[in-house]
């Protein structure tokens, strides 16, 4: 039974998260298997690298099912394409090895978040970026920000009620550019993310940003593991999953 | 009476353009005098540079009315932007001379269509721009384009049924670019524009790149005034109305 990897960019903003949830929710998960099962005849579960929250984009979002179908790649590529909705698109299809899972052969993710740092919001960038009108100290938050690479407890930066094995991750980037016309973009990169990770480190260094946080106070809140003390979670609609490493 | 200028940015996305019509329908300009309704108590009528068409965008917009409100520009701009739906936000207003309209007055405008370029449609890029799969020569259409810049007669260039009364128009530039990333962005000033005609530029433009029609050919398709003998009307998504010159 050959075992595919799809890779899929998405549209966040109308959907309900990724993941596929009892009763009548629009999700990409649901999307996607109602597709492969109008081609195919198969209806089975797929595996993605993660999920992503209500609003929350992808470029690259990488997932894996095994499937009986004598198709190969390109013509269930095609098929896909022209059942998903326009919201959705697999960007490749590969046969991969048995053994290949999306999320536990996955080694790492790169998310990108966009901010709109002007006085007024934008209509045009609105669903892909948060609009944030104060002025922030991009040198701060940079400083502030060394803190975090590494391997650290992030249970402070962790949605609160999610019960996972383990609250230590490791990031090996975390970069925050000023781009020309206003945008302020975030990229982290590490081996492993919990739920809101990235949405509460960008609501966190913002308020650096503005000076209403100690710039030198990310160790200490790391160690505090205490989620009540950081910052807001930031917005869905600024996040994109760009890539997942193996 | 106060005459008020106000520069708007919106995403035409989910408007039946700009104009107000009999009926249920929703236009940018009823939304916006709606709002000035909602805040100044006047029901009026304003003026913009030019209709956007259903779906197409604007950076730049530019609109006037006279008003007998004593509200000064930047708390009715303040009011405006808290009452107007989130694709609408009005980036400045000024007081301007009694005899300033933004159609009347303007000189020109600048309007940027873009393509995604690519095999496959991207989602999230969907609503700016219009995905193009095939292969296009850019120096080609460039070469091409040479040949729109000037004073003549637009007629092949109009949405038929246009009833206007000289298709004459001048363009001043019609840059094409390969930006990084895979977009194509197409950017034509003027001093002014017959209805649709840049998105019938860009359907022929992309007919040529794609060597489905002579690259020396527009000077005589000029000359032939007849709509027919352009390429197709390429969709709204992709237009922008970037600035109105005055």
């Amino acid at each position: 039974m050959p075992n595919f990897c799809f890779i899929l960019e998405y549209d966040g903003s109308d959907f309900e998260g990724w993941q596929s949830q009892p009763g009548e929710h629009r999700t990409i998960q649901d999307s996607l298997e109602d597709a492969i099962e109008q081609i195919t005849g198969e209806k089975v579960r797929v595996d993605a690298s993660g999920r992503t929250d209500a609003g929350v984009h992808a470029l690259g979002q990488v997932v894996s099912v095994s499937l009986e179908t004598e198709l190969g790649p390109e013509v269930l590529m095609r098929g896909l394409n022209a059942r998903l909705p326009q919201d959705i698109v697999v960007l490749e299809c590969r046969e991969v090895p048995a053994d290949f899972h999306a999320r536990r052969s996955a080694r790492g993710k790169l998310y990108r978040y966009t901010l709109w740092n002007g006085p007024l919001r934008s209509p045009l960038r609105r669903r892909r970026s948060y609009a944030f009108p104060h002025a922030l100290n991009l040198d701060r938050m940079r400083q502030a920000a060394t803190d975090l690479v590494g391997t650290h407890d992030f249970a402070s930066f962790a949605a609160s009620g999610s019960s996972v094995q383990t609250t230590v991750r490791t990031l090996s980037r975390v970069e925050i550019r000023g781009e020309v016309g206003g945008e302020i973009v975030f990229e982290v990169e590490g081996g492993g993310f919990l739920r809101h990770m990235v949405r509460n480190l960008v609501g966190t260094l913002l308020e650096i940003g503005q000076d209403r946080r100690p710039g030198d106070g990310l160790a200490k809140l790391l160690e505090a593991q205490d989620r009540s003390l950081a910052g807001p979670t930031a917005p869905a609609q600024g996040l994109v999953l760009v890539e997942v490493l193996y």
